[in-house]
């Protein structure tokens, strides 16, 4: 499950639009940033997500498990289980590259939260969770909900609110399912766009 | 439970209420709108919500099943079970009339997410979900989350996001119970104003 | 558990900033304010939030209760069991000073919604909530999500939005654990500081 290359080094595409509606002002040199477009977001990241699924097996490696078993709802009538009503709890790293942090090595971010499976016909999924950053990069939180409607090739995550240097962000997250190993790894690409911000 | 009558229209009642300071540009077309006040939202909408419990015996009709089971302190000391703990999964249509959709109808909307019970002494949930529009009129969902007192005749819940046709919107949705029948089906009428809008 | 004194009038400090650009007009009175900085919110207030678990025994005095149980990720590896995948439900009082409500005497506001485990290695977790105000002084709700990282000296929640008193309020709420007394109850300080506002 380890990768065998990890950039734990974070890069952030910071594009300061300043316009004059937008800016609120500019106390302790942080200045409020509101986007013009969807095309110009203030702040512009991406990573990836990493899902290892406890497996019975697996304790020291697994950050994802499940706290609710499905619903009869998943299994009585649909032949293939789509897990109505499995809750998972998580703390997945998030990486800059696709590889999983090496051992020791500190990830990017981590995402704390939980998903649920919430459609009987299909697998599709509702996130709640925080992108929490401690590193020397960036210290601070990005709080996100939305629905993963997992049949659609991209989906989009909505960022809420921001703490410590997100202070007071919003955005919305687009995610891709970049790979799926099995039942118990699953990788999403996460780009992370911020509308408002404080620079 | 399929209602006879049903339309899958959803007109919206837009706003554009363009005051100087709140418009942040104008690129792709796309204004930001910020309301002045709560009589002026910038979008304006009101939706049916139809929650079609698991009841054992409707897995093809149901909408939303109980992923735990109420905790003690819902049924220890209360003679009637307030369901304390109880968390409900759901994917509920949400139509412009009361009705249900009709067999094969695509309804204007699903709302998937979840609430809970979370009042001992009396009937309260938290709500967290998205309504997600999937149709020719609207593509895109809007993220809500708060408190639904029961016992108020009306409360609100928070809009605090939106992706697609909704980009960044936030706002208020007034709820009201429009009918129960029996344990197994709720409805709620939801209006929905969004105060902040990129139009 | 009953607090010997208790105060349950709120004092909030609104410091009304209204400065050019965050003023989006002022119908009904109203007027949206935008803070400048982290440092000149536009309202303030600080609450004690008091977590009192069911133990088996206190039915009618909990106001929180476990949903769902441990997974094997909290117990299997780590010695000290860190409640990995513990739903908690809770409709807690909050109060102005720390001393629990008297018996019969209404909180300043009651903190509904859950929070639960999510970190195999150390105690962390996630909050979804509503702190409802329903008292002479105040009505409407204040809805939060965010990492309560416990380990931390405080931590932050992102406040997503506002109803009633509190319409469309956005901000920052820093926790701190003022106690714990055993496994069946805590009070974290939160300081709720909000940075946009119709006031």
């Amino acid at each position: 499950m380890q990768g065998l290359m990890a950039s734990s080094k974070l890069s952030l595409t910071v594009a300061v639009v300043v316009f004059l509606l937008g800016m609120a002002g500019a106390a302790h040199g942080l200045t409020r940033v509101v986007a013009n477009s969807p095309d110009e977001p203030c702040m512009n990241m991406t990573l990836y997500y990493h899902d290892i699924l406890y497996n019975g097996n697996n304790t020291a490696n697994a950050t994802t498990a499940a706290a609710t078993k499905p619903t009869a709802l998943a299994t009585t009538y649909w032949k293939n289980s789509t897990y109505f009503g499995a809750l998972m709890v998580f703390n997945d790293p998030m990486t800059v590259g696709k590889a999983l942090p090496l051992a020791g090595e500190e990830p990017a971010a981590r995402a704390q939260g939980f998903y649920f499976y919430d459609k009987q016909e299909s697998l599709t999924s509702w996130f709640g969770f925080s992108i929490v950053f401690n590193s020397t990069a960036h210290k601070g939180t990005l709080n996100l909900v939305g629905a993963d409607l997992m049949g659609d090739a991209t989906r989009d995550f909505s960022v809420v609110g921001g703490t410590g240097d997100f202070f007071m962000a919003r955005g919305v997250t687009t995610i891709r399912t970049d790979t799926i190993e099995g039942l118990y790894y699953f990788r999403l690409q996460m780009d992370i766009k911020l509308y408002e911000c404080y620079l």
